[in-house]
């Protein structure tokens, strides 16, 4: 039930682990037939996650993880004028806002949007922030904490009505594949994550609208078309492009899911779901919720007792004592000390939301319990 | 022939990748047993990594890879000082190389070192090199075209005295485990690459002797103690660690495979050996021999009819016309256009080596008749 911070790899992956590691290993810019074959393997995954984007135009380039992507992006647009202004949201994943904490620090100046009271981004408040200077709008697609869903489309077409030489690039790393999207020409960068579908962990990729002139993040090698140096990650991107051909997310059956969960979190005494509830402002995969004078990492490793595994906020942040987002989001201190995050994967089933839902009651009853004594 | 570009994964990994797949697939970040137990388990890899360099010191960061790795020092220097100078030599691997031009085209000074004539870069020649603004001093342990092996302590502590403040890197990624080598105290960074020595490429390692105040390279989430953001690769650091447990990699054999191969190519007409010679001045692994009159690529294919793979320079840099690397070793046209690279590996034998040279043998027999006809 934390399938928001990583994935269970998909079978098919320990098959072609087999063929890697037999036929597949050779290196794909060496010159000989087995290395192109590797090289040719990896454009056709790039095609493969061109079409999943539903893009007509534009290249992907591979990268170590959703973090480098992000990093990729923006630092490229910084690259790109000694001073100027950036675009994020005030809950963008710590690898788009910290890059853009230090890019700030090196002298450009940043807007941090707010959310609205649904929790999500306000097309017009981005384009409002836009100036003559801004150089990047960088807004995730799906909040990692709560499951927002933003309409990138609609915010990355305000941006560049605003001002088209505005780069817009999104983090993409919870929405690819987990929430219909058909890229839009206003979108210049999209980042993705391989573990977060049912890949393996050490793989992104950054979706490049023009990929002529990109400045590269990691020097060396001529490899991924001189945009990010060093021997590519075969096997885990043999494993990404699996990921994309093979995966199963059902957003009807992920919303199935979600409701089964809120339904039962309702019935339960003080609880607050803190995940957006209007249409089509959620990804039915992230539920963060609120069960008041229990907190979360109380419940999280009482969940653990009975083998349930649930997040709290970022996986990559979990050893922090505040939470950014839950700042971002206005969320009251009792409300932010108790917020657990429940993310679900292919491999959920309403069976195991009923189960979590009977032990959450049961240890709650015990954990508050012993609070008012 | 071509283990220097990379080498077939050790048959070992096949089970770490079901273990992974089966129980080891969470995200070491998250607070629950066994996300904890792959945190750990990084933890002990490290060690193993510190062992396996005779570290008595020092902390381990894992990357995506050598290029990041070298990407990541060379960067943490110029952070350091809005300028300053750098020094490196003139055949460091692209990774290194093109890491120090960028930071030259951000205002830092660089000196570029020439190897000797034994094909080695001197200590005094370093040190004569290094000034007060000295930032970095980046030397490769191995070079990955013809093997010469740099006494890289000998060289870090003559910068020392020089300059105390200057930090001391160094590109191990073909020396780690594949010639006798204790980490000095002088040496404040060495890159390692899991590929190179039965890993599975995306993963790498750099040694720091100091972690405090290292600067990330990737910013974002907390992993690696703040020094690599991004959810870490645990299949590849479980490889890494492996291939390190279990690296036959045997240097008295090697040596004996580089006698049998150079007492070979020296029965060929018109043959010259491109690698040092000189004892002490060489890594087994790696031959860089030229067949006057038979161009590089040519052989390399000719070789491939035969199922024999065999490197003409770095993989990494094999589509480029030119070769920065022969340049810095002063090779005259006819024997640079016919260089080409002849590495081993774990699974190298002497009879694979005499196949190989009676193929060589047979091939620019032929080549050498159509070029004269």
């Amino acid at each position: 039930m934390d399938n928001a911070a990583t994935t269970k790899p998909l079978n098919i992956i320990k098959e072609a682990y087999k063929q890697y590691a037999e036929n597949e290993w050779y290196n794909p810019s060496a010159l000989y037939a087995p290395s192109a074959h590797a090289s040719k393997k990896m454009d056709d995954i790039r095609k493969t996650i061109l079409t999943a984007l539903h893009a007509h135009t534009g290249h992907i380039v591979f990268t170590s993880g959703g973090t480098e992507s992000n990093n990729l992006a923006i630092m490229h647009a910084a690259s790109v004028a000694k001073n100027g202004h950036f675009v994020i949201s005030a809950y963008e994943h710590a690898s788009g806002y910290a890059t853009v904490k230090a890019v700030e620090q090196a002298g450009y100046t940043v807007s941090f949007i707010m959310p609205n009271d649904d929790g999500i981004i306000e097309p017009e408040t981005v384009a409002n922030a836009v100036n003559e200077q801004t150089l990047m709008v960088s807004m995730m697609h799906v909040n990692n904490e709560t499951g927002a869903l933003n309409d990138i489309n609609a915010i990355a077409e305000k941006v560049k009505q605003k001002n088209a030489k505005t780069f817009f690039h999104a983090d993409g790393v919870q929405g690819f594949l987990k929430v219909p999207f058909i890229i839009g020409d206003a979108i210049d960068f999209y980042s993705m994550s391989a573990h977060k579908i049912g890949g393996i962990k050490g793989t992104g990729a950054l979706y490049v609208k023009n990929p002529k002139n990109l400045r590269a993040l990691l020097y060396g090698g001529a490899q991924e078309s001189g945009m990010r140096a060093g021997t590519e990650n075969t096997f885990g991107i043999t494993a990404f492009g699996l990921a994309v051909e093979h995966h199963a997310l059902d957003y009807d059956k992920a919303n199935a899911l979600r409701q089964r969960l809120l339904n039962g979190v309702n019935q339960i005494e003080d609880s607050v779901i803190n995940s957006p509830l209007k249409d089509g402002c959620y990804s039915p995969y992230i539920v963060n919720v609120s069960f008041l004078g229990v907190r979360s990492e109380t419940l999280l490793h009482a969940l653990e007792t009975e083998h349930i595994y649930i997040g709290i906020g970022s996986a990559c942040s979990s050893h922090k004592r505040t939470n950014r987002i839950h700042d971002a989001l206005g969320l009251k201190p009792e409300i932010a000390e108790s917020a657990v995050r429940i993310s679900f994967g292919e491999q959920s089933t309403q069976e195991e939301i009923d189960i979590m839902l009977i032990a959450i009651e049961k240890q709650i009853k015990i954990l508050r319990q012993f609070k008012r004594r």
